[in-house]
């Protein structure tokens, strides 16, 4: 392992100057995916490649690479670093951008040092992996790894109607690269934990060695819109009231179920939605997340049986939409072994883990050894402007990052 | 009683005509309070009063009357005839102006037949009776009764963030005359009945004797927002969970009710509504009514009991706050005696009912003897696109209404 340390000042200011960018006129950060808001960063992120000396690819997907080769290595599969850098709605500083910025941060603190490495090592910044404007989530990373088509990726329908294709060429970031026009040799990525196991255990450091399976569905529920003040409770055909039996159901379950099953609905809309008018349409998401995929299988079919009964009982009629399935992944055991050996090197704790969230790790993990090395978040708390990590635990996790990449670029 | 009945094909197509205005792209019928549709239908109502040569005043909350006065009887309080013209969101054609126009109907043909009334006899439409975008609901009759502010109801701020007094002066529906200008002698509204009584059991004439309370609020939940994904459902506040808990609450509960007590939640809002971030806030109406002010009182307290122990058990805060909150109102025994006179000598099937449905005459009721004339909705339908009343019975109720304004107009 290299004895080589990133700048953890200059990390730490692109992530506050990063986190400025991509303001709502209410101080929310709404970087959401190929936005004016996305394009923001995407221009500051371009111009911090540029002035590292890296060669910067996009590709039809608008993943931006900056990539760091030489005669000696170029053509040569690289070691790839990244992560993301568009966010949720009112979203924290950290997630995505730590591991972009920590990737770029790795590659110039080794380019700085002189280290010559017999592999290219690259840094990437995927498109749309936090999937709010457009489903699926790890949108960018999945194409790049040839798990979706590329043309049917950039005909998405945004949940403001947009079609992502356009708007990539919008703001100036459809590229001319094939995704998949570099052939990692491996893949690793550093993240916020975005939960609360490391902070409560006291870890410094998670070698990610899983990541659990999710399940996206959009539910549209029909009625019958009828008269608030005159229609009998017996009558009734409440698209509304049966939204909220399934968001309980869902609660409930996943509350009493004995394996970590985590479920929620985080976005609704009803029709016509007048004060006084029962909804005869409710249209919402359901996000279930369970690390064995028997048990989310399982998690699936009780939903789709509730959902059935719900429809007869209650006199509406349900459609449900798979917007995103994906199966947990176990990552890569070296890639997990390097991060293990590298905290015990820098006298780091360390422990394994799964993690609860989707990561484009998840994706090039198709077509690459993988895995993530997390540090802790303060309270857990993610998808929320007060996620934070303290200095200390960015650097270190930054340090740990370098080391690995550099390990697995002398191969 | 006058032997004189109306023009049935005119009503009807006045109705047909009117129910063609205020559609937007998608064909629904949006006639909400104030706006650019309500315009249309305002302007339209306005040229038949001219055309009927009634003189037209508009007084400052938006109301608009036709008056038939002549020397002999002006300045007597007049009967008053009316109901509203703005509509919910995808709307009947019949809710409401049914009513006004079938007054306008009423007052053309006494004065075509050279009737002589002995008071002046008005036709009203009545600001926002609907409440949908801005609450409460019967705001403009409200405010001509005295029973609410002229300037806090002018300052009332809209489901999108309008305020009602600058929307009246921009679609010129800002008028002079003092809200009450007109004492009325007696108040006569006709209404479909907008629930499935009259249909169910074939009656072609209800005399509407009394009318529920009505309690409108609105409740915000806060939680915090989390990752979808990383948050173990045993640490969420979940503001969207808390909300189905309430919803389901209030259907269990009406439904379980052995009063007609009736609950709604038609309109609700999550933020940051993002698939997978768990929702910080949640946003509904709650729209409750029952016939007796002792059970409506119970259901409100039962529902802030409900609401104190979930804010406990669910580590959520909840702000209620009301929007409208009407007592049952009692109409005017004479006045319901007059309707079941008129059925009786036209041969028509009569029966006395409670209102369900929110109405201007409830408001009226507090300076002038009212009462209203119900017919049949077929299926129950209202606050729906499939609203419809078949046009024998839309003359029967005209005619009812006509013989009753020329009885008290007779007084
Ligand atoms: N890391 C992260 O928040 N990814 C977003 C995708 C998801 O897990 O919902
Ligand atoms: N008649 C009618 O639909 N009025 C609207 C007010 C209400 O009852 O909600």
């Amino acid at each position: 392992m290299s004895n080589l340390t990133i700048s953890a000042d200059r990390l730490a200011g692109r992530i506050e100057e990063l986190g400025r960018l991509g303001r709502d006129e209410q101080g929310r950060l709404v970087r959401v995916a190929t936005s004016d808001m996305d394009r923001l960063g995407r221009d500051r992120f371009v111009g911090w490649l540029q002035e590292a000396g890296l060669d910067v690819a996009v590709d039809r997907i608008g993943n931006i690479f900056g990539i760091w080769q030489d005669d000696t290595n170029a053509g040569q599969p690289p070691v790839m670093l990244g992560s993301h850098i568009d966010t949720v709605i009112d979203a924290g500083i950290y997630d995505g951008c730590y591991g972009v910025l920590a990737g770029l941060e790795a590659i110039e603190s080794l380019k700085e040092a002189g280290f010559a490495p017999a592999r290219p090592i690259v840094v990437a910044a995927f498109t749309n992996e936090e999937g709010v404007r457009y489903a699926p989530d790890m949108m960018g990373s999945l194409v790049f790894a040839g798990g979706r088509n590329l043309e049917e990726a950039l005909a998405a329908i945004g949940t403001d109607g947009s079609v992502l294709g356009k708007e990539l060429e919008r703001i100036g970031y459809a590229g001319q690269h094939q995704p998949g026009f570099l052939k990692p040799y491996a893949y690793v990525e550093l993240h916020v934990e975005q939960g609360p196991v490391l902070e409560r255990e006291g870890i410094a450091i998670g070698a990610v060695e899983n990541l659990q399976g999710i399940s996206w569905q959009r539910i549209v529920i029909d009625g019958v819109a009828n008269h608030a003040g005159t229609t009998p409770m017996s009558m009734r055909q409440d698209a509304g009231v049966a939204a909220a039996r399934v968001i309980s159901f869902l609660a409930d379950r996943a509350s009493a179920s004995p394996t970590p099953t985590v479920a929620t609905v985080g976005t609704i809309a009803f029709e016509p939605n007048a004060i006084n008018v029962i909804p005869s349409r409710a249209t919402f998401t359901i996000d279930l997340r369970d690390p064995d995929e028997m048990h989310l299988r399982e998690e699936e079919m009780a939903l789709a049986a509730f959902i059935d009964e719900l429809a007869a009982s209650a006199g509406v009629t349900v459609h449900a939409e798979s917007l995103a399935r994906f199966e947990p992944v176990t990552f890569d055991a070296r890639i997990v072994s390097l991060i293990e050996e590298g905290a015990r090197a820098a006298g780091l704790s360390c422990r394994r883990m799964t993690s609860g969230a989707g990561h484009d790790a998840q994706m090039i993990a198709r077509i690459a050894p993988s895995a993530m090395i997390f540090v802790p978040s303060r309270g857990g708390i993610s998808h929320n402007p007060a996620e934070f990590t303290a200095a200390v635990h960015l650097a270190a996790g930054a340090n740990i990052l370098l080391g690995v990449a550099a390990r697995l670029a002398a191969d």
